[in-house]
């Protein structure tokens, strides 16, 4: 049903300090770097094993990533799982009265289908749900 | 260097609210269940492909879980890297000024060689490196 961790998401203020910190000890560079539009961020992905570290430096203000860090500062901030039928998963989460940010699955990166689970029903922990398409 | 994301830790109250729900909505049991002493937790762990989900409860109000619950609440604690070789990164992650929990490693769960690094040198993350032995 869960297939794997997808990626683990970090806030940070800036990429360059990131990039530099991962060049200069790992020897690395982003597996992908892209602008997601719709939540205001810009993101690095590094690929270690079958799980991406994403991070996350905001666009501007309007950023749900500013309103993160202006709270809590840098750090984690989601997890997301792969899953084998995300419909399915957000049926039983439902059914179990978890409640969840999407209620239905909608299209993100990559056009796999996601959606977000509430951190109240996760033990704080804000949960993305993807599936490969 | 970095062979995969060996698990991610996630600080909670209670470990039968957790297992109760995985079992009700995932249909999962934990992959392991230990009392770690020296940390003052006991950790349930799922096995989500690759990498572990550690739900960490403290044992009394000594634990540095206690304290990170009253900080912050339930959440994202730390992130373990699995690699392969434990001092080297140190070594690393020293000369380039990085700021080190462990300057050597030690013998963690499962005899693993661990070591961990300051959250002020990972942009707020707390990371654990972990090399098998």
């Amino acid at each position: 049903m869960i297939k794997r961790v997808d990626h683990v998401g970090i806030a940070v203020k800036s990429l360059d300090a990131i990039k530099k910190m991962y060049r200069e000890v790992f020897n690395m560079e982003p597996h992908f770097e892209e602008v997601v539009e719709e939540q205001k961020v810009r993101v690095a992905g590094y690929k270690l094993g079958e799980t991406n570290l994403e991070y996350l430096e905001p666009l501007d203000d309007s950023s749900p990533i500013s309103g993160f860090l202006e709270k809590r500062g840098e750090g984690l901030h989601h997890i997301a799982w792969n899953v084998e039928n995300i419909q399915d998963v957000l049926n039983r989460m439902k059914s179990q009265g978890l409640r969840l940010i999407d209620e239905e699955p909608r299209v993100g990166a990559e056009g796999k289908l996601i959606a977000f689970v509430h951190p109240k029903s996760m033990n704080g922990v804000l949960l993305e749900l993807s599936q490969d398409v």
